[in-house]
């Protein structure tokens, strides 16, 4: 749950940074030791994403990334048969390519994926790990070094769309969060550029609004959000302007919320 | 939010005219230096799209538009296989276009599209700035010279019809209005040809009607109609019948309604 | 909103007759001038067709006709791949067609098209006169000869089907009527050869008709409907059957509206 | 709204027989001289397909018959490009020969199509006479010698499924109701080779259910459910089973109405 | 609505047994012989396939069957161009080489069909006997050997899966229901080789719980469940436990319905 | 209904071991003697996929699984043309194989299958033994050697998504729970490596957990997030966290709900 550090500060320039807040850099480790696989959630920007690509790169993994969608069906990831030459020939798809090479499949929001992508998932994820192409007529066994992490953000899950038990339970779950106030702080001052002490006002403000979450608002604001603001102040741009562009328009489309939430950035970013 | 002036009086023959109104030309250029993506909201003909064409003039970058609707899908912006000649070849569609090339990518009306569109914009709107092409397994990485903006209309967004937070907060926001009246006589003059003392008759009408949205109207008198009422009646048409024709008979099919609006516009046009 | 007249009566043989009752010529005439696009509406067989088909004529245009419907898509009118010895060939479509060779192109009852038709309109109907081809990659300019004509019916337009305000405030528009008493007569009579002392009382059984329109009938007698009832009566069937055949039964299936129906034409037709 | 005698007594080899209840031999000889489009209302099995084939011969017209489906589609009526030899080819559809070479084209049950459907027999069913075939880019005029009929049952229309006013009021239209009773038991005997006397208690039996629409049964027994019942006695089978078996159970899976409807059946028939 | 007894005691080896119970079998000779399409009604596994196999192998009729479901299209049925070496060649469906070639064919379950289905049955069930092949632009009629017979299960008919009125009267119905307590014995003892003294108990048992059909179950246990379980029994399973995995377990879900007829059975079956 | 042990313990190394807990080896192998078809009712994770698996090792039969899902059609069970060379050639699906082969076909979460593949069991599964390939014309009769085995979760069995009792009743049929406790402790012992006390503790919280199923939680803690649980403590993580990520994050989003399980666990598990 952490953004990364500029290229200067990394350890190593191939791993992207991540600072451990919790137990999910040991979670993970002991996962892929024990071939179980990972599903994460929490909240729009709040680094799920980040984390994968630093833990994959830190136990020196391929990582092949899947954002998921309403029309993604399980042949987007298995593969299917193309037209060439005047034949039909298979081509993998990215999960098929992971379970042959190894390393970390990740698919982002799987909710948002057809119904037919989370049970191709259960061979995958119970004690065979096989991946059955039954196009092909293939039974591939997942080799050792191979990985499942999928995530969801339970915010706006609904009934349509959700896991069924019998998915969910075939993984290991880490609840992600916002991070806490210093580390966020430090976080978005490294990655935008902007002094600590003018971040903190900014962070100050993100929490006000936070706070909000649920009543007026559907989502609090990121920290992703965080850096564009800070981003845009160390630009020169009056923090005001920068505040109302990337912490206020992008939560709202309605007046009456908007005109509260700039009275509630008003009174802390003069 | 702004509409162009005629050629002549334009600054550069290859610069649509754009008279800033408040801070979005440096709200576009400071996204632009600092690569983040942008979204523009506002009402119908409101000067969104002329904005866009502005700034990309401006900044000498080429410009791309896709008008979103319903049956736009994801490959219809990244590409898809076509066959020739007895083989399928991958033809890129114009996002993939515009991150292999740079310039700025405008998706117009972008919650009208197909719900996995969105979600193909997330690798590129975060720090990866990546667009993977799931079909043809590469993973394009967006130049520093590539934009992405967006734009909708919250005015009839509707459950179904909207952008999820975790796309909206991928982006830095800008909220569009009608010009004020000044700058709105003097606008519809320039395009119309029409003297302003005439035009400012019709403004002063588009108040009174736009005061009516949510009421009896679902929008409110555009710029554009206001440019074509005057247009009608710069080419002699009388007042009042170009009035019915190009800021009454668009905005409704109610008998009850329009004969409302023709009383309006009795009263303020001859 | 007016009938042909026979051949014979006809000014020239190529351009179909149309009497203005209004200012209709002379607003689709000055729309053309100005390059405006505009929108017909009103109820079913009152003349919006054939407006359109005289007006063409008589500005010496090309017409290019498309009766919109549930199924029709973008590319029905733009076009589309095709295959042919092999090879993936593109093959405009009518709207393309019409960009690229100018003309009024007409597009009949276009709510019933699926709403990827408003919106490849959008781009063609503001000051940029524009129709992208995304699938070609194309961007087309139309020409100054090119003139895009829209018609609706708001008699049975419903919350599904419906222009969105974007799409209606790009159109400046026509509300058509049925004509006055007189002039039907004189249409009715010159299509179906019948004398006007005969043709009198269907005009007068058609206004008795069209006044029930909301309470017990959908949509009231079109002029068409008329003129096929004198046709019958014309060619020797008693005005009492011919009524029935063209003038009821078309309008309803309920036993007790049609006994009505059935009254009201009995009390004046012997 | 008559059935076909047997062979013997046709005028004709080739005309199937029809005896004229009412005026509708006549509407239809006006409509085709009349060039007028044909609309046929009427309950299930009364003759309205027969109609049209006594018509047909008689008028010394080639028929073409399209019973139309939910799934119908216009390109079903139209045509389409199928592929052959490589190349994509178009291959006319039922509507389109019955346009180029002339004669009557009877779509059965009109309402069951797809919407696309009614709105490409607009152009075929006003003044204009055309049929343009988008795909190809061909306006084809239909010859004199076409003539469109169509047809539909009113008894379950329901609100998806209807004609629009737009497409009704193109037609003259007739309504079919079953025969009185002599001239039914004239057909049923004349059909299935049971003697008068005792077709008519069956006919008699026939009334009494058909009173029954609305309350109990969906739709009466129609003329051709008594020729089968008929036909059953004929052959041998007592006059209960034939009943049961060709005037109650194909009406009702309803314990209760079947109970209802044996019980006066057996009032009737011993 | 019976079963097959064992191979030994078929009268020809040829002909699948089937012992009438009604006036079903003649009723079938004469819809044979007078060229009548049959409708057969009735619950889950009381024997409709089995009595058209007998009748058809009586008849010595070829019997092509296909369970309708419901992406059964009409395209199934009639048949489809198929792509072979480059061409498009056109591939009979089952229906189409019946009527082509004589005898029976049975559609099994026909309201799960699509609907365009059940209307290219109706040219098929009238005095025409013909089957249009609307992609070909054949017209096939059909033989006097040929002969349609459908199928389905007025048990849980709904709203959306019906025949309708112009389907259904095109057809002579038989209604299907369970055999009386001394055939089923018989039947049952027969099939599974178990003594008819202990059939009788769970023919018993099959009585009491098809009572409970509409309250607790959506439908009685049927003849072919009472087969299994006797077969079970036979095979030297415990009769408590046969019962429950044949005639328990497949019937119902719910805790508190299995209890209730664990109950029901144990006060039956020691 | 039991987990496999290590494969130390396995009896013999091809045959995924299984310790029965009532009649259910029994009862499959009585199935299949008899060839009746079998279907498998039970929670999430309780050990139907390996019971079938040790059936069909223990038999000797090949045994070939499909996990069904949303969009599996019939086709692709049964097979499916495929372009070939510019052929379209014939290709058998995972049943076909099976019917031409023999063996165990094992159909996962059936009732997740679209509609048209219950139906293609119907013939498969009565008396006819029959697999019909509709699209080559193909009538393929299972040999002795092969046997249907389905399996669903009646958990989340809804209304849309149920087995027809046309379809249930050609099935014998298990009801699968969770082990006792002292089974259940043994088999999380042997999967995950953890000693049999400390498992213990697990095991009595999942029983506390799965009391709430119905309540809180759509479904208990099924044996294998035991396994992950023990699993994950077993590498050394405090059994807090392990329990946490394998026991309560995958089980819920609610916070209440997540509160409540953390309350129960805090109080079993130090």
């Amino acid at each position: 749950m952490n953004f990364v550090l500029p290229n200067a500060s990394r350890p190593t320039a191939d791993i992207p940074h991540y600072s451990p807040l919790g137990n999910e850099c040991a979670l993970f480790e002991t996962a892929w030791v024990r071939q179980l696989p990972l599903l994460l959630k929490g909240p729009t920007g709040c680094g799920k994403t980040r984390f994968v690509s630093h833990m994959a790169a830190r136990l020196g993994l391929p990582l092949s990334t899947v954002s998921c969608h309403d029309d993604l069906a399980a042949a987007d990831l298995t593969g299917r048969y193309l037209l060439k030459g005047g034949d039909t020939v298979w081509v993998d798809g990215p999960l098929t390519r992971a379970v042959r090479e190894g390393g970390v499949c990740y698919l982002d929001e799987i909710v948002e994926a057809r119904k037919d992508v989370a049970v191709i998932l259960h061979p995958l994820t119970d004690d065979r790990r096989m991946l059955p192409l039954e196009r092909t007529g293939e039974m591939l066994e997942a080799p050792p070094g191979f990985m499942l992490v999928v995530s969801y953000n339970p915010g706006y899950q609904n009934l349509l769309k959700s896991l069924k038990p019998s998915t969910r339970q075939r993984f290991v779950a880490i609840e992600f969060d916002f991070l806490p106030k210093a580390q966020e702080i430090a976080v978005v001052s490294a990655e935008s550029g902007l002094a600590e002490a003018q971040v903190a006002r900014l962070v100050d403000l993100a929490a006000r609004l936070r706070a909000l979450k649920g009543h007026d608002l559907e989502e609090g604001v990121s920290t992703r959000l965080l850096v564009y603001c800070a981003s845009l102040v160390d630009a020169g741009m009056p923090a005001k302007e920068a505040v109302r562009a990337a912490m206020i328009e992008p939560l709202t489309d309605e007046p009456d919320v908007r005109a509260a939430l700039l009275e509630v950035a008003g009174s802390l970013i003069a």
